[in-house]
């Protein structure tokens, strides 16, 4: 997407290393740094210079390959997947990478380690692009719908970041707003702040400024008054795990934006990745443990001054403070989930169907 | 209530003058500053060093005096009027404050003005600490009632400051808490941040704290998973202005905390003054004007550094943001409220009976 005119992705490939966007400085500083040695890799995951599930994905199969440039022995082979898996414990998307790839390189002569794996990092790059960009064709049906209704502004609510910065491109959420923003259908978003981090105040607005979709950023509490005064035509959010009878895990908030939705009779879909539709977990609420994160999350905030991103306390000293990290929507509060193949009720028959066998694809 | 375990009100008479709580301060700074002149009591409202509607009608009202005091003429009355209505054009209590006083002013002889506006001051002062108070005796009665059948710790959800620092003394939200707790029921408060002011985790927080209530703060997206997780026994919040219907017009986001509690079958009450019902609104869904307020209270936060208050951006510069400052909560969604007269159904009938005979009280 595009940055200041400039069309890139979160991360790209140039002579054998890694090029990233660092996301600790966005949206203040945008800067763009090597990965070249595997410390390179590990710091980039775990001080959040990436992040979002895929993104997190992609570089450490990356990292593994640059493990593998350094030293292809079975004892390092071992190592990489410690030190990887260390840097984010708790990133699905992390472990599914460097299982697949550790499993696949034991069997490697350690000679064409290296390119294995670097072959291996090229092809869930390219397929999480892939996906996302499907994710927002489909997606973008949706919105062309509603939009051949109204005939005016669609006003869509997203809450968080679930946009190309958290994947390579694209995004989640937002891929239907890019995709029918090219169609030119008129649009304007409603960003949820997304307390305590942010990250749709700094990173979704930020994409959307940069890609010249109108938006607005809205406090958290806001959302439900828009809805009444019929300022919002569609929600979409992302999931960072979806359960097989449609329940739908993501940034905590999201579920009282549901309820609203429902409440006002307004479509509220999901995109994702059919890969984070967990089949061993059959129902979300009251199933999934819900990440507790640190405290200062809350009591303390960035701000940019003199040219100089700061970290300030911002309640009293010592204030009590509980910071969960994600809820669980539902599945009936949600309308439809968007997966890169296809359109489907939040219900376990067209999440299989889904899955299965992407026949919604060829019926859209 | 307490303040490093000292008794305080908001507002106390000192010979003749006002002493308050600066209120830009908290919490991080606790200092007592005198109201003298016409002007103080001006700029005491205007800069929001006294905030909360009846707060700022009682502070009117000695300001009133205090000019009074200084010029007792027919022309200074009249100035004094529009010099008030200045310093916060859309505070419903203090037009209604000074409307009162001002008409029985221009009724009485110049000498006895001051005398007259000083006692009337007074009055109103006592009023609303007794109305608080009887708030607090009502609420608590819910709470007790939930704690009779759960027979352990109560876990009650407030949003914003509707506590002691808003009126005199009690508050309304908060007086069935302080309440409570005096009767040695066990209680645990979430405090919702309320973004964008914080008023919870700044204003909330802080009298909880100095009362030795256990509280913890969250960010206002996380009241929803917490009622998932049956964390909460019930809610209590505030009302800025309540419709005959029973609509509620309060802080921005309580009406989606109100949706959250009424999926999860858990209580939500508004404690409210009488004074604060209108009674010329049928209905408040659509019908009240939601002020919209200065983008700065999003894109900026107050946060304390080296022994000062600093006001920084937390945004990218120039971001596009919306601010309404007020929601409606459909009455469909408030299980009871409660006022200085007793406890009533959020529908037209029972809220006529509570105004004007108060004859719940004697139910009770």
């Amino acid at each position: 997407m595009l940055v200041n005119d400039r069309r890139y992705k979160t991360l790209w490939i140039e002579n054998e290393f890694i090029k990233i966007i660092d996301q600790t400085k966005l949206p203040f500083q945008f800067k763009i740094i090597s990965l070249r040695k595997f410390e390179d890799y590990c710091k980039a995951i775990s001080s959040m210079q990436v992040r979002g599930a895929p993104l997190i994905g992609v570089t450490a199969a990356f990292g593994f390959a640059a493990s593998m440039r350094e030293n292809s022995s079975d004892f390092n082979l071992k190592n990489t997947y410690k030190k990887l898996i260390a840097t984010r414990p708790t990133a699905v998307n992390l472990k599914w990478s460097i299982d697949i790839i550790s499993k696949i390189l034991y069997k490697t002569d350690p000679s064409l380690r290296f390119f294995k794996s670097f072959e291996f990092a090229k092809t869930i790059l390219q397929k999480d692009e892939e996906a996302c960009e499907s994710i927002g064709e489909f997606g973008s049906l949706l919105i062309e719908k509603i939009f051949n209704r109204k005939n005016d502004v669609i006003n869509i609510l997203t809450h968080c970041n679930a946009g190309w910065l958290a994947a390579i491109d694209w995004g989640t959420a937002l891929a239907p707003v890019y995709k029918a923003f090219r169609k030119k259908i008129p649009l304007h978003i409603w960003v949820d702040e997304t307390r305590p981090r942010n990250q749709g105040a700094l990173l979704t607005a930020w994409e959307l400024k940069h890609e010249k979709v109108p938006y607005t950023i809205i406090v958290d509490n806001a959302g439900g008054h828009l809805m009444h005064e019929k300022k919002v035509d569609l929600c979409i959010v992302g999931s960072d795990r979806t359960a097989m009878n449609g329940d739908v895990c993501n940034k905590i908030g999201t579920y009282i934006k549901a309820l609203a939705a429902f409440d006002n009779k307004i479509p509220f879909y999901v995109a994702l990745p059919s890969s984070t539709i967990d089949k061993n977990l059959k129902y979300g609420l009251g199933n999934i443990e819900i990440e507790e994160r640190s405290s200062k999350e809350i009591t303390h905030i960035h701000s940019f001054k003199n040219k100089k991103i700061e970290n300030n306390l911002i309640y009293f000293k010592n204030a009590k403070v509980y910071n969960p990290a994600f809820d669980v929507t539902p599945a009936k509060y949600v309308t439809k989930l968007i997966t890169e193949k296809g359109i489907c009720g939040a219900n376990k028959k067209e999440i299989l169907e889904n899955i299965n066998n992407g026949k919604n694809k060829k019926k859209n």
